[in-house]
C-alpha cells in the first residue's frame, strides 16, 4: 500500500475524559466550557474528528461516563460522526479500594471490584465496544504492606473470571504501570507481568502499552517489536513525558521517541486497522485547551506515522545486513527529518477537510460557543 | 558531646498538613479522626511530641492554616507542649497560578503572588517564626510555553523584595524540585539553582533540601556536605521514595540513605540546635494512619541519628587517610548495622518517655477519642 | 526449619573472573597478588570458602578460564575443598563481535557465536557443572542500525539451538541486562524478555536476575517473587549500584534492597539448595581488595537472609491481612533492624569457623604470600 | 545578523582523541586506518572541516596528545587548515591515581595531579590555547571511602592553584559527571559545584556542559539558560545518550533536546564566537566509523542550530505573554519540524563546498588511502 492509502486508513481513538478536567495532586485548574457530561464530550470528541478525519471513536471510563442508556449514547455520538470505543474500567476512586481492587487483602473488596469489571463488559456488550481496558493501580506504599506474590494470585483468578465473561468478538486490553498511584510495589508494573498474564488467559487477552508508563530509559519500541512478534500487542495509550506519567500531549517531549515507535508499527505491519491494534491517546490538557491539544496530539501521531512509512525499508535492510551502522541510521534519520506537514495538508485537502486542522478549529467559533453554553452545572473530572 | 546528650537536644518539626488528609491525584482516601482546623492538627501534633519527646514545634502553612488570630493559636499550642514553627507559603492552589506565580508571565498575577509571600513574613512576626519556607509549583509543561530565563528573573526579583522585608531574626529558606506539577522546566529545580539565588539574596537565605525531590541517581549526602561546607544548608524536608516524590514516611525506602544523610550532619556538627539547620518532615500519609506514621518517622529519623553517632570517627578517618577502602567502609557499616534501638528506649525512660512511643500512643485510647469527636465538619486536606 | 538450620546449609558461588583485575572503561587498576591463571583463581576461592564456610563453588568463565584439562581443574579445585560451579560464556569479546554474537547480522559470526556457546556445554559435561549462564552483550548503539524484531528471530534460534544441546540434568540460565555495552537497544533488556524465551524454550531455561541490571526505580523484589511464582527464576548475579551496572559489592548500595529480596527467597521457600536457585556473585572490585571483598560480599548476603529468616511471619500476614499498613511494615523492619552479627559468629564458631571471616584472612598472611609469589607472568582481567 | 551569516561564523571543535579508538569496559574494537600519533589525528580533524567547513580547531589531550614540539604540531595543523583548540588535562590514568587525582587522600598524589595541571598551562603557552578544560574522575566507590567535605577542600585548593598560574587570556572550563568511573560520590557530580566552585575562583572559570553528565530526566537547556544568564557557561561537550554517559553522536539519541539546547543558545545570543562559548564534540565512536560519524555531528549541531535560528522570537514571546500554552509550543515546533537540510545544502554551496559532506568524504578516497597507510604502529585509543 502507498504511503497515502495508509495514511487515510489510520485511526486513533480519543479519550473522554482528556475533554474533562485534570490536574494534578497539588491542584485542578478549571477551564472554560469543560463538558458537564458524557454527551458534551462526545460533541468534542466529534469536533477533533471533525477536523482531523482520522479520530472516529471515543474511548469511554465507567462510572465517570455511566449514562442511563448507552444505545442512546452511541446513537448520539453516530449522529455526530463518531463512535464509542474501548470501555476503561475504574477500580480506584471508591473509598473502598484503599488497598486495592482485585488484589486487595479484603475477599469484599475484590469481589465488588470484580463486579465492575464485569458490569463494564455488561456497558460493552450494549455499546458494542470491542475493548476493555484495565488498568489497575493496585499495589502498595509500604514494604511489608502486604504479600506481592498473593496479591498475584489474586490478580490472576479477577482476570481469569473477567477473560470468561468476554463475548466472542471482545477483547481484554491489560494495562501495566511502574508506580502511581502506589509507591513500592505496583501489581502489573511492567510488559513482562502484564504479557505473563496475558498469555495465560488466552488470546483474547493483549497488552497495552502506555507511553508514559515505563521505567527512565526504557526503550518503549522495543517493547513493540517484542509484543507484535508474539502477537501480543492490543493497544496503545499514547501521551509524552519527561519524568513520570505525565500525560503531555503525545509528541511533545519526545518526537523521535514517538518515530521510532511508529517505525515499529510500520514494520510490523500493523498499522492498518485490520491488524487489531488500538491507537488511542491518554493524555491530560491540565493547563492548555483541551481541544486544539487533542487535535494537535492526533496530528503528532500523524506526523510521526507519515515519517515513519516514508522509511526507505530496501535501504535499510540492505544497509543493516552490511553492517553499516551510520548509513543504516541515516536512512531512518532521512525519513525522520522529512517535513511532512505538506503532504499532510495535501491529503487533508483531497479528503475534503480543512488543512490546517487547528486554525479551522479556531476559526469555527466552537469554543466561543461552548464557553457561553457550558455554565452551570458540575464540569467533569476525573472525579465525575 | 556524647550521644546521648546530643540526640536528647535533637529537634524534628511535623508539619500541620501532616495530620490532615492527602492523596495522588487519583484519589484522596479520607481517613477517620481526620483534624478540621489547625486547631486540631496542632493537638495531633502535641501527641507526637508527647511520646516522641523530640518534635515540640508544627510547622505551619498558608493559607491552609489560617486563623484570624495567630496569637491565640500560638498560645494553643503551648498549653499542649509544642509551638509553632516554621511559616510555609503557598502559591500553587489559586486559579491564577495556571501558569505560575512569583515568574508568571503576567505581571498582576506575580504581585498577588509576592504579595502572599509578604503576608506570610506579617504573619511570621505575629507567631514568632524564624523561617519562611518557599517552594514553588511554578514551571512550564511544554517546549516553548515560556522563557526560561526571563522567568529566572521574575523569580530573582520577588525573592529580592522578601527578602528585604525580613527582619533580622527571619530567613527564607528555598526549597527545590525537579519536577511536579511542572512537567517540563520547573523554575528552581535542582539545588544549584536554589543556591545560586540564596548567595544572591544575603545570608538570610539558605537552601532546603526536600529528601524527595531529586533525579534519580542524585547522592544527597553530598548535597548535604557541600551546602555544609558553604554555609548554606537551612533546613530539610524529610520524607522517603522509592520513585518520584513520593512523600513516604522518612526512613521507609532506604534507611541507610537517611543514616548516610545523618552522618553528614553529624560530621558538619550541624546536628545541635544552635547550627541552625531546621529538620522538618514533609510527608503524606495517603494509606496508612497519621499520627503512628509521623511518630514512627521521627523515630527514623532519630534511630538514623543515633546509628551516624555511633560511626567511630577517628577510625573512620584513619582508613580514609590510609586509602584502606574496606576498613573505611566497614566502620560506617559497622554503626549501621547496630541496633540502636535498646539505646533509644533506655533513652526514652531516662526522659520520663515511654519506651514505646508507637505502642503508647496506641495504648492511650486517643485515636478513639478523635474518631468519636472528630465528625461533621470538613476534614482538612491540601486544599483546606 | 529453624534459622541456624537455614543459615547453615545456605550456598552463593563466588565467580572467578572477581578475583581478576577489573574497570572502568577510564582506567583498569592492577592489584598486587591477582592470579594469573585459573587455578590461582580458584585458590583464592577457597580463602572465601574457608572463612565463610558457604561459598563451595566457582564459577567459571570461558574463555578467560579456559585450560588444557578440566578434569585437572576440578580435581585441582576438589583438593582444596571447593568445587566448579556454572560456566558463564563469552561471546563480546572477539572482533568478530563487534554488531552482535548471536544477533549479528552476519550469518558466520551468528555460528561462530552459537558454536562456543556448544562449546561451553562441551566443557559442562567435563566440568560436572549443571549450569550455562548465558549473557548477550548484543544490541545496537543507534536507531536504524539493525531491526529489532529480526535479531529477537536470530537470538530465538541460537537459543534453541543450545538448548536441544543441553544434557538431562543441565539448565540454560538466561541473563538480562537494561544497557552496556548496547546504547540503543539490548537484545535481552528486561526480564519479561528473558522469561518469554525462556518460556518457549522449555523447563531447563530460567531467568537470571543480575541485580544491577535494571532501570532506575526497578522493584527487584517484585520480581523475584513473580519469577519464583511462575517457576522461572534460576539464578542470581548478586553486586550493588547507585546508577548503572555498577558492580560493587552486593549490599553495599541499598542493604534493604537486599533484605527485601532475600525475604522473597525466604517467602518462596527457595534459599534451600534442592530449590535450584543459584546464588551467585558478579562483582568488580575495582579499587578495594579482592578476597576480602568477596568475603565481606558473602557476609552480606548471609546478613540479609539472616534478617530474611527472622521476620515473624505470622504476625506479617496476619497484619497484612487485616489492612494494618504500619503494623506489617513494622514487623518487617523489626527484622530487618536486629543485628544479626552476633548470631552469625556463634554460627560460625559451632561450625568451627573464625567469628570474624575478614579478621581472620587478613591474620593468615595469604595476602602476603599471593603479593610476594605472583609476581611475572599476566594478571588475569577481563581480557585474559 | 540573518540566519545564514549566524551559520557561517558558527564553530564547532572537534576532540583529537574521538579519531582514536574507544569502547566500553568490555571491549575496545579496533578500526582500520586508526591514527596513530597526534599528526595523523590531525590529518583526520582536517578532514571533517573540510566538508562542513565549521569545524576548524581541535582540541588536544594531555597525555594522549603529548609531543616533543607543540609548535611544529601546531604549525602541521595550520598547514592543514586547522588550528589546536583546547587542551584536555588527564589525571584518571596513571596508576596512582586509584582513589583520586586533586582529591587524592594522599598529598603526594594531589600534588602530581595539580602539577599535571600546571604543565598543561604550560603546553597552553605553546600551543595559543585559551581553554583548559578540567574534567576530574575523582569519587568515592563505597560509603565512608573518603570524606566527602575534605575532599572539597583539596579540590578548591588545587583549582585556585590552578587558576592563580592561568595567563590574562587563559581560562578554566570545569567539568561535571554524575557518576563514572566513581560510582557513589564524585567530587564535581553537578552543574552546582562546577558553579560554585567557578563562582569561588573568580571570572576566568566557567563551567562546562557535557550533555551526557546528567541524572536521569534533568533539564539541560535550563541549565544552558541559567549559567548563560549568570555569565559561567564556558562550554559544550556535545554528545548524546539514552542511557548513563554513553558518548554517541550528538542529536542521534535526542534531536529534540539538542535543538533547545541550541535554542537557548539563539536566545542568549551566544552563538556568536565572541560570545566566548567553546562548542565542543566529545564522542566516542565505539562500533562506527569515526571521520564521518563526526562530519554527521557536526552537522547534527549545524542543523539543531538552524532550526533554532529559524524560530520565530516575536511570535513566540507573543504567545508566551499572553498565556498561551500551544501557540507558545507550535511556533517552537514550526521550526523544529522545518527540513533546514536545503538550506544548509545551499549554504555549503554558497561557501564552495559540497552539499553532501558525508557523501563527499566517502568519494574522496582519504579511508582508503588510511587504511591502507596506517598499518604498523600502535593505533590511538584512550589508553595511548
Amino acid at each position: 500500500m502507498n504511503i497515502t492509502d495508509a495514511l487515510k486508513r489510520q485511526r486513533i481513538e480519543t479519550p473522554s475524559w482528556a475533554y474533562a478536567n485534570s490536574g494534578t495532586r497539588f491542584k485542578v485548574f478549571p477551564q472554560e466550557g469543560v463538558p458537564r457530561d458524557p454527551y458534551e464530550k462526545i460533541d468534542d470528541a466529534a469536533q477533533v474528528h471533525k477536523y482531523t478525519g482520522i479520530a472516529p471513536t471515543v474511548a469511554l471510563h465507567i462510572p465517570w461516563d455511566r449514562v442511563e442508556d448507552y444505545a442512546d449514547l452511541a446513537a448520539y455520538a453516530g449522529e455526530r460522526g463518531v463512535a464509542l470505543g474501548a470501555v476503561n474500567s475504574n477500580v480506584f476512586q471508591d473509598n473502598d479500594y484503599k488497598l486495592g481492587s482485585v488484589t486487595n487483602p479484603d475477599a469484599g473488596v475484590r469481589r465488588k471490584a470484580t463486579d465492575h469489571l464485569l458490569e463494564c463488559v455488561d456497558i460493552m456488550d450494549r455499546t458494542g465496544s470491542r475493548d476493555l481496558k484495565l488498568w489497575f493501580s493496585d499495589g502498595t506504599n509500604y514494604p511489608g504492606q502486604d504479600d506481592i506474590r498473593t496479591r498475584q494470585d489474586r490478580l490472576a483468578a479477577a482476570l481469569r473470571e473477567v477473560y470468561d465473561r468476554l463475548g466472542d468478538d471482545q477483547r481484554m486490553l491489560l494495562e501495566y504501570k511502574l508506580f502511581e498511584p502506589a509507591f513500592y510495589t505496583t501489581d502489573v508494573p511492567d510488559w513482562g507481568t502484564a504479557y505473563a498474564h496475558c498469555l495465560e488467559l488466552g488470546p483474547k487477552a493483549q497488552v497495552v502499552i502506555d507511553t508514559g508508563h515505563h521505567a527512565p530509559g526504557t526503550n518503549i519500541e522495543f517493547i513493540v517489536a517484542f509484543l507484535l512478534r508474539a502477537g501480543k500487542l492490543g493497544a496503545f495509550d499514547f501521551n509524552s513525558r519527561f519524568y513520570a506519567d505525565d500525560d503531555l500531549m503525545v509528541g511533545a517531549a519526545d518526537p523521535f521517541q514517538l518515530f521510532r515507535i511508529m517505525y515499529e508499527i510500520v514494520r510490523g505491519d500493523a498499522l492498518r486497522p485490520e491488524a487489531g491494534i488500538a491507537f488511542m491517546l491518554d493524555q491530560c490538557h491540565n493547563i492548555e485547551a483541551k481541544i486544539p491539544a487533542i487535535i494537535r496530539s492526533v496530528l503528532n501521531v500523524q506526523e510521526a506515522t507519515a515519517k515513519a512509512l516514508l522509511v526507505d525499508r530496501d535501504a535499510l535492510r540492505a544497509a543493516q545486513d552490511s553492517g553499516d551502522v551510520l548509513s543504516a541510521n541515516a536512512v531512518l534519520m532521512d525519513a525522520y527529518n522529512t517535513d511532512v506537514r505538506p503532504m499532510l495538508a495535501d491529503l487533508r485537502t483531497e479528503l475534503g477537510l480543512d488543512p490546517d486542522p487547528v486554525a479551522a478549529y479556531h476559526r469555527s467559533g466552537y469554543f466561543d460557543r461552548i464557553r457561553t453554553e457550558r455554565v452551570g452545572g458540575e464540569q467533569a473530572g476525573w472525579g465525575a
